[in-house]
């Protein structure tokens, strides 16, 4: 496993690779790495003949007061993890390399980051967009994984790959949770014991929600009051949005049908912990 | 010579291309082609394996109230122009197949587009900038070639090429000229006769901006006021813009250095005209 810290050596073996007619596996990553990112990684190994993952936290998606500077990170811990996948490089950048002096150009997408998580976050999809179609044109791949954890994500970045061409396929795979269903994150970290215990509810509601689905509720209103009821139960947890949409606009529904997302952000003391579910379809 | 229309179509053959190991040349163009463009074809053929052009009047990048709806176009003319110089491939799209709906992407550059053209045309760059991207991803070229006739849009691809990591070179080609002096342009066709013998003064007030460089002369308000009182001297000339900035930043200069840029934009009627030249160095 090759560890790559230079734009143009990265671009030249990905080249490389190219020409010799390998296709390249991609999993954009700010390390810190858990198990939804290890079935990203695992579904690349299968699917393309290199994969290669970048570890590099993104200054430029934190928003002032967030937790940039706290963010979690474990170089030593998520190469060994890398390596047992059978990764082929990290490409991990320094922050100058990325944003070298003068740097002033941004990628963005309208409606999409104007909803949900951009609401209380509105530079933080600017700062995804911009990294990520940096990191296609360093990395070059074939395919590009995400995981459905962050939803809004995934969605923004399809619509980026296919408004501005870019010629690769993203493929978003399945949340992968905790024993009692709390959604992996880098940021489950942060939680205490009693915000742990309490974070477990996110997934109670959402398991509530498609069960109101499946009993033939169709009254989005209704899904969400009662997810907000579940939620809302316990007073560590703020609520940031709950809402049900449309999975390609992102734009309310007030009648769920089958291409229905539910998508909850919640603040548990300091702590920003996002989740979501198809409705339309049990999983 | 191929025309091909098809975004995938387009991508499928440079990538054949570049996986047999040829380097592709790339001039972008809104068609109506002339000596510029030419120029910027041969240099295009005799750099790279392939020469692919682009043949796309991009709607965005034109503000209310502009010429986009009387953008000059010749097709027929344009391809067999295309064929004299060697083109392998004219790409030609149409506005859907570029612009699909939902289409809600776009690359901007913040510092570099706010001044000189950036003000009278906010929206401008966003458009290019955005249309050039989609363009690098589609045609995946190697080389990519503008003129410098386009001074403030060629500083802004090249920051935007460098900050996104699009791994290719821009090159920029010096202006081609009338007889007269007039810099080639589409839009020099929009001219009457009269508006076309006025237009000539805005190159002879360069080569005066020259001379006074050369005699000595480093105060560039001294070096703007001159210029304007050439190209102004003749009522048919409305003046947007005379300026002398730093050839990267394009910030104003006051004194005139190795760096300096004298930039100029005008309304001839209802035809926009731009030109420029350096100052620190004999053209």
């Amino acid at each position: 496993m090759k560890i790559i810290s230079k734009i143009v050596e990265m671009q030249k073996l990905s080249d490389k690779w190219r020409q010799e007619g390998e296709s390249i596996s991609f999993v954009p990553t700010m390390g810190s790495l858990h198990k939804g990112h290890l079935s990203l990684m695992e579904e690349g190994k299968k699917r393309g003949d290199r994969l290669i993952i970048s570890i590099f936290v993104n200054p430029t998606q934190f928003g002032a007061g967030e937790d940039f500077k706290e963010y979690p990170h474990d170089f030593k811990r998520d190469s060994e993890l890398a390596k047992g996948v059978g990764v082929d490089v990290i490409f991990s950048p320094s922050i100058p390399e990325m944003y070298p002096e003068g740097f002033q150009s941004f990628v963005a997408i309208d409606k999409l980051t104007k909803t949900l998580c951009g609401i209380s976050r509105p530079h933080h999809f600017q700062g995804v967009t911009t990294v990520v179609a940096k990191l296609f044109n360093i990395v070059k791949p074939h395919l590009a994984f995400f995981g459905k954890k962050d939803f809004q994500q995934l969605v923004v970045i399809q619509r980026m790959v296919k408004d501005l061409n870019y010629d690769l396929e993203v493929i978003g795979l399945p949340i992968i949770r905790e024993d009692d269903g709390l959604a992996m994150s880098s940021r489950n970290k942060y939680l205490s014991r009693e915000e742990r215990v309490t974070a477990s509810s996110l997934n109670r509601s959402l398991i509530l929600a498609r069960k109101m689905y499946q009993e033939g509720i169709r009254n989005a209103r209704e899904i969400e009051k009662k997810v907000e009821q579940i939620v809302g139960e316990n007073g560590l947890i703020k609520i940031d949005y709950i809402r049900i949409c449309d999975q390609e606009n992102l734009l309310d529904i007030d009648r769920v049908n089958q291409k229905a997302q539910l998508a909850v952000a919640v603040n548990i003391g300091a702590t920003r912990l996002i989740d979501n579910c198809e409705l339309g379809e049990e999983k």
